[in-house]
């Protein structure tokens, strides 16, 4: 037996006490399967008083998760404390510095730091290994640095935020309103107070940044993602899509294209008989699409202690077998520089949904703005508010509810004919746009 | 830059071809992400002359691939000539014996000979590694070995045939028979002219083997694993399946149960709204369920030339970066003995199809057979024949098929009933008998 793997862990909130359950459990399996003993020598975390149902006899406290970075007793830092600066960030930086591995599942210090982190530790050749920190329990980032190393990537995507997928899957199976649906997954645990960070779309941006970047060896940064998020969608917005063949799924793109790489995330309307189109509740998936491989999906619980533990172990399960790869894949400095596609040169089709003033004449201006920006239309249909639920609001009268599906245009012609249709005051309220993906 | 890898690749095929392209086309992209050249430095094939598309100058020939498999120049051999004796076995001890990691797609080779060579690679401190031989393009063998190594696995399954999967597709898809799907899948070149191997269940069976013997850390051999294949699916099956909301697929199954594990390839019959319904054609999935990842879905090709390349290429970039893991993750002095579960012990719900002789009290006698062994039946059905597509057979006159679905009952009490019911002399033939999946 090789000399153990001694870490200290520092953050023991459900993942830190998930990840102590685990390695107590699998001891023996680990150490067989690695050639190590995996210990735990030291922990930090807010309180030390506070009973997490986990053994923490012969484990040595730090009440600073900088000085437990850095101390000569562990050879792997694994920083389960969250957020962008302060001690995650300063912990993780100390320990590389230490040439301590560090495994992480800290998405949002990642977005924010990683390539400098990442630098760091290929300077004193340590690992930055963060599988916890996109889809959970899911091993999307073994699979791109590892399974999909000899490919090229076209496009990565995928349901990346198990809260968003809950509530539209709510939405569509039992027919709640967007508020409605948010209030259970917030009474259930999966939305926070201020769900704006999930609901917005920046959660799913934040692991979206990092999946593109591995899979196209370039840096992207959060903020450079464009962002939609799933506020807007109602209840009709879901009937049509059904009606039409569709679900509705908030969804993180990454596509390579000849302007340059786009990154959004946004609801889309995926076919309904496509695999994606069955990852329900809080499940996520990414699926690759790479030149050799062809396309691979990935399912699996996107969140929770246990799943997000077993992602962290698997990465410590590597440092014990002495696999040491840069955190991109790529060395950082062969990086590509971010080349971002503008997005009004995406190419696809749309759904369009627009509250029309009913009034002689709407609908043929609205058609000839269409057709001013050579945005053909496949399909339009103006519906009737439906006698439903009392969960839908009735429609204020005088509007008429007008769905257009469009064949394929570029995303600025379409922007074009919907700014004109406003500026023509045809419509009560701002056009709901979503785009329909090629799956 | 390291040493370089040296390759000897044996068997030029469409896999070997693709792999010499993929490693030509990606070859700057694996020197970045590995920090090695990855070269092919000597190939074997049958035919010398043969033009494969791929540029063989400055590329040793050798006759023998055992030769190959010796030679001082290579510290890699792929194998992928096929076959489970002769040259492959031969080449791949040699090599084994010589010190060089073995990467082959064979997994006939494997479900007999696997845990001999992988006591043969630990002896001699190489990899056997094996990506390529299960469910082509997708890592299921890296996420077995790596990423869930800190999980106790309860159960692997998936359609690991694409053959079959392809044939009951079009079948539920377009109303085809079984001879007829049959026909077109061989046409397209998806089917052997003697497709036993593949329908009647045993290529699934030998992937099986390898799966589960990862996944339960046991000696698995081929021949214990419980096959039926999809020879007897009728039309029938299919419609009654559909309407009963069910799809059906063959599935190779690997549970483990208190009285050991279980390993079958059958038919089975899955929610329609599952998303391995949704896997359609020549793709495979894999799901697993595990302690603490919960359950992962893994959905790709199954097989083509581009896609298995991509495999054997993710094993040599493992060897590329050093990583050698045991072949079956636990070394093999450690493998546990096969406990194989009884199959008569296995509990789940049936579909059951009967062509009942329309004769008075049949349907009596049947129902108290199902009463005596205590089967419970939830729902039961008696179809008429359809006057549906001329690919059907009529029914016989005097031939009544009758559909029945049971509650939770054990494969023995099933199948004692059955025994009794062709006893009494009330069917025309033997019933159909398709195992419900909980997933």
């Amino acid at each position: 037996m090789n000399a153990p793997v001694t870490l200290g862990v520092a953050g023991l909130g459900t993942v830190g006490a998930g990840l102590l359950s685990l390695l107590s459990t699998h001891a023996d399996r680990l150490a067989l399967l690695t050639g190590r003993d995996i210990r735990v020598v030291g922990v930090s975390a807010r309180s030390r008083t506070k009973d997490r149902g986990v053994n923490l006899d012969g484990v040595a406290w730090f009440d600073d998760p900088v000085k437990l970075a850095q101390d000569p007793s562990i050879s792997v830092f694994v920083e389960l404390m969250g957020g962008d600066e302060g001690a995650a960030r300063a912990s993780v930086e100390a320990a590389l510095k230490a040439k301590k591995h560090v495994v992480t599942a800290n998405k949002a210090l990642l977005a924010k730091h990683g390539f400098e982190l990442a630098a760091l530790a290929e300077q004193n050749g340590v690992c930055l290994n963060f599988e916890a920190a996109v889809a959970g329990g899911i091993p999307v980032i073994k699979t791109l640095r590892e399974a999909l190393a000899a490919n090229k990537v076209r496009r990565v995507y995928g349901i990346l935020n198990g809260t968003c997928n809950f509530i539209l899957s709510k939405m569509q199976d039992e027919g709640q309103s967007f508020s409605a649906a948010l209030a259970e997954a917030q009474a259930l645990g999966y939305a926070e107070a201020d769900p704006t960070f999930d609901i917005g779309g920046f959660d799913a941006a934040h692991k979206l940044t990092l999946l593109a970047s591995l899979a196209f060896g370039t840096r992207i940064a959060a903020d450079q993602v464009h962002v939609e998020g799933i506020e807007r969608i109602t209840q009709g917005d879901i009937e049509a899509a059904v009606d039409l063949g569709y679900c509705i799924k908030l969804l993180g793109v990454a596509t390579e294209t000849e302007s340059g790489i786009e990154v959004r995330v946004n609801p889309s309307m995926v076919p309904e008989e496509s695999s994606i189109a069955e990852v329900w509740g809080v499940t996520n998936c990414v699926a690759i699409d790479a030149d050799y491989a062809g396309t691979l999906l990935l399912v699996g619980p996107g969140a929770g202690a246990k799943a997000t533990a077993s992602a962290v172990a698997s990465d410590i399960v590597d440092v014990a077998r002495g696999l040491v790869l840069p955190a991109y894949v790529t060395p950082t400095a062969k990086l590509n520089p971010f080349r971002k596609a503008t997005l009004g040169q995406h190419q696809g089709a749309y759904y369009v949904r627009l509250s029309v003033l009913d009034k002689p004449g709407a609908m043929a201006a609205i058609a000839k703005r269409f057709g001013d920006r050579g945005v053909s239309i496949e399909s339009i249909v103006q519906r009737r508010p439906k006698p439903a639920p009392s969960s839908h609001k009735p429609e204020p009268s005088g509007l008429a509810t007008v769905i257009i599906i469009t064949h394929e245009t570029t995303e600025a012609a379409i922007r074009e004919a919907l700014e004109a249709i406003e500026a023509d005051g045809k419509v009560a309220e701002r056009p709901q746009l979503i785009r329909i993906e090629e799956l």
